[in-house]
C-alpha cells in the first residue's frame, strides 16, 4: 500500500455514546474514502459535550491532514458542532445570508416558518466553504485549521449520504489523492476464508497492486478489487477474470445487484415465470423475489404451504406420500413444486421443506435438514442439504440457496457447487 | 445525571478503518452500560496498528476508570490485543496453562489440532483475569493498569454477546455503581416526535428521575425507562401506567417482543389460526409471522397472488371486481381475503394489495397506496392507507400494519389509532 496522509474522523451524538444508534455512519465515510484510494486511520467518538469535542477537535487537527466531524450539525441546544468548530478555528459564528434563504424556504415548503432554531443553521464559522445538502436544511462546511482541512457533515445517513460527493471533492482538492478505484462482486455460496483459500492456492501470481477486500452480508459475500492509481486497472482486470474462471458459478454480478435480480434478469432475458412452494421459509423466498422492482413481470404467485393439511390441499401433495416420508422428504418437496407449477402455470419454479428448529429435529432429520426440489414440469430436480444456522439466518440462507439453484438451472451451471459439497449430509 | 466514572472504549480492527464492517459492538457494550446506571464517555476505533494501539490505550488509562478494548483476540499476527496491554501495562505475556487446555479441546471437538496461531490465544499478561468464552476460543481477561481496568473482549459479535455478563461482573466489582435499571418497551405507530409531544403535552409532572430514550428500528420503536437507582423503581413504574394510559394501544410488549411473536400468543390463547393473502407485501406478512418459533400452531397457509389472473384463479376473486376496481382496491382485498380464509379454514386473516412503486402509480393511487381487509370469515373489515416511503420501507411498515389490525382486532382495541388518523388520505 502507499502512504496516505492521515485522516481522521469525529462522530458525535449521545445516541452513539447510549448504544441507541449504530454508527453507520463512519462506514459510508470510510468506504467513499477507501474507494478514492485513501483511508481512515483514526477515529474519536464522543457525546454533545463541548469540552470533549473541543478537545478532540484539538488533538486531531494537530496531525491529521483531514478531519471529518459527522453529527451536531442541526437546530437544537445539543448541536454544537458549528461553534466548536469556530472556537477551534479562532473564527466567529456569522450569519451566512444565502443559507440562512435556503432554510427560510426549505421550511416554508414543509409548510412552516424558520425560527430561530433553525436560522441556527445558518450561523457557521467566518470564511467557511459552505457544502450544500439537497436534502436537508443542515449544510454541512468545511474550514482551515492549521494545516488540516476540518469538514463537517450532517448525521442523518440520508443526507450525509446526499452530500459525500461534495465531501470527497474537498477531500481530493485538498490531498491529492483519489485515482484509485474499486471493483464490487457480489457472490454467494462462499465464505471469505474458503475464498481467501482458493485464490492463494490457485492464483500464483496475484499482483500486490490490487488488494482483495470483503464485505460480509447475509446472504452475499461482496469481494472488492482496490486500486491505487488508474495505471493498476489491467492488473485489477486481469483479477476479475482469474476469479470468474475459479470460482465465477458464485459470483453473481458486480456492483449492488442482489440474487433476486439477477434471477429476475435471467427469466425476463427468457420470457418465464416462476413461483415457489414454501414450508419452512414462509414466505420469504416469494418476500426475496417482490422486494426488487419488476417482479411482476416474472412472477404471479407463491404458496406458503406450512401444514400437512394445506400441501394436500392447496398443492396436491398426497397424503400417503406425506405419511410415509414425512414433509420433510424428497418426494414431497417434489410434489409441492410439481403442484405449484401446474397451480400456476409457472414456467420453472422451488419448493422447500425442512426444520427451522428450534423445535421439531429428531436423530434422523436434524434441526437445519432442508430439501429442495427445482426446475420446470418435465425436469424436477431436488437436494438435501443441512443447515444447522439458527431459525433467522437458516431462513434467509435456505431462501437465497433456493433463488440460486434456479439461477444456476437457467445458465446451465453445476447444481452441486462447493457449498453443496461441504454441506452434503450423505 | 448523577455523574459516572469515566470508561472508554477502544474498538480495533482494520475492517472498521475501511468501512467494511459496520460496529455494532459498541453499541452492544454502551446499551449494556447504559442498562446499568453507566455511560461511555469516549471511544477510540483504530486499525491493527501497534503504535496506535498502545497510545491509545496509554491516553486513556490515565483519565478512565474503566476501558473496555475490543477486538484483535483471534489468532493472527494482525490480532495485537493480549500484547499492546502487555507492554502498556508493563507485564510479561505468558502462557496460561488452563487456557490452552480449552483451545485443545475446542479445535479437537471441531476435528483439528491446535496449531501455534491457536495456542497463541493462551498467551495473556502475567497476572491477567481471565474472562472465560463460552461460545469460541478466543478468552478476554482483565487486568489493572495504574488506576483504570482494562477490560479486552472478542470482535465476533455472538462471542461478545456471550461474555458480556462476566464483563459486567468485573465493570460493577470495579466501580461500585450498576444499581440503575432500565424498562424496555416495543411499540408501534407512532414516532419519536409524536411519543414525546405527546408525553411532553399531557403528562404534566413527569419525573426527572426517570430518562426516556428511544431506539428506532424498522418497524418497531423501542421506548427505554432508565433509572439510576432502585429507589426510583416507583416512579418508573408510574410512567409506565400513564403510557399505557395515553397510547398503550400502541405498545406492542416489553423487552424484545415482536409484532408477530405477540401476534401469536393472543392466537394461540384463543386457540385460533391465521392466514394473509398478499399482493404488494410479497410474502413478507407470511415470512413475518413464520420468522418466530411456535408459528405452525397458528398459521397454516398463506397466499402470494401478486398477478390479476392468481387473485381470480387462487383466491376467487371474480374477474369484473378486478376489471371494474382494479385490483388495488376494496372489494378486491375483501375478495382476496375470504378467499383465503375459505381456502385456508384460518380463523382470521388479512389481505393486502398496494402499490409498492417505483412504477405503477396514477394520479388516482399514487405510489404507496395500499388497502388492507383483515377479520374473520363473517366480520371482515377494510382500510386504505397511504404511505409514500419507497419500495423496501412501506413492504416493511404494510406488513408489520397488516399485523398490527388483527393484533388489534382480537384485543379489541381501535383500529383507526394515531397513526392511521395521520396517514388516512380521505
Amino acid at each position: 500500500m502507499l502512504p496516505t496522509p492521515p485522516i481522521a474522523l469525529l462522530m458525535t451524538g449521545d445516541e452513539l455514546m447510549r448504544g441507541d444508534t449504530v454508527d453507520s455512519n463512519s462506514a459510508t465515510i470510510a468506504q467513499a474514502l477507501v474507494a478514492a484510494g485513501l483511508r481512515v486511520d483514526y477515529k474519536i467518538t464522543v457525546g454533545d459535550d463541548r469540552a470533549l469535542l473541543l478537545n478532540s477537535i484539538g488533538d486531531r487537527v494537530s496531525v491529521s491532514r483531514i478531519l471529518i466531524i459527522n453529527g451536531g450539525l442541526g437546530p437544537t441546544s445539543d448541536d454544537l458542532t458549528a461553534e466548536v468548530v469556530a472556537e477551534a478555528a479562532g473564527r466567529q459564528l456569522v450569519e451566512f445570508p444565502e443559507l440562512a434563504d435556503t432554510i427560510r424556504n426549505w421550511c416554508e415548503e414543509r409548510g412552516f416558518q424558520a425560527d430561530t432554531a433553525n436560522l441556527k443553521q445558518a450561523r457557521l464559522p467566518e470564511g467557511a466553504e459552505v457544502i450544500a445538502n439537497p436534502v436537508g436544511s443542515a449544510a454541512g462546511f468545511a474550514v482551515m485549521i492549521g494545516a488540516c482541512l476540518v469538514i463537517t457533515t450532517p448525521g442523518p445517513p440520508r443526507e450525509l449520504g446526499a452530500m459525500l460527493p461534495g465531501v470527497m471533492a474537498l477531500v481530493r482538492q485538498h490531498v491529492g489523492g483519489g485515482s484509485g478505484s474499486t471493483l464490487r462482486l457480489q457472490t454467494f455460496g462462499l465464505g471469505e476464508s474458503a475464498i481467501q483459500e482458493m485464490v492463494h492456492n490457485d492464483i500464483a501470481d496475484w499482483p500486490p497492486e490490487v488488494t482483495l477486500g470483503f464485505r460480509a452480508g447475509l446472504p452475499m459475500l461482496e469481494l472488492k478489487l482496490v486500486i491505487e492509481t488508474p495505471e493498476h486497472e489491467a492488473l485489477q482486470r486481469r483479477c476479475l477474470e482469474e476469479m470468474h474462471a475459479l470460482f465465477g458459478d458464485h459470483i453473481i454480478g458486480e456492483a449492488d445487484v442482489t440474487l433476486a435480480a439477477s434471477l429476475q434478469t435471467l427469466l425476463r432475458e427468457r420470457n418465464m415465470t416462476i413461483t415457489c412452494a414454501e414450508s419452512c421459509t414462509g414466505g420469504l423466498i416469494a418476500s426475496m423475489l417482490t422486494q426488487e422492482p419488476g417482479a411482476s413481470s416474472v412472477f404471479e404467485a407463491g404458496f406458503v404451504t406450512y401444514s400437512n393439511a394445506m400441501k394436500h390441499k392447496l398443492l396436491g401433495v398426497s397424503e400417503s406420500t406425506l405419511e410415509k416420508h414425512g414433509a420433510v422428504s424428497e418426494p414431497v418437496v417434489r410434489e409441492m413444486l410439481g403442484g405449484a407449477l401446474s397451480a400456476s402455470g409457472a414456467d420453472t419454479g422451488v419448493a422447500v421443506s425442512g426444520i427451522a428448529g428450534p423445535d421439531g429435529g429428531t436423530p434422523d432429520k436434524p434441526v437445519g435438514t432442508v430439501w429442495f426440489a427445482w426446475g420446470g414440469p418435465n425436469a424436477i430436480k431436488s437436494k438435501r442439504l443441512l443447515l444447522p444456522l439458527g431459525r433467522d439466518i437458516f431462513q434467509t440462507v435456505v431462501a437465497a440457496a433456493a433463488i440460486d439453484l434456479i439461477r444456476r438451472d437457467l445458465l446451465g451451471l453445476p447444481d452441486v457447487p462447493h457449498y453443496f459439497r461441504r454441506r452434503d449430509p450423505q
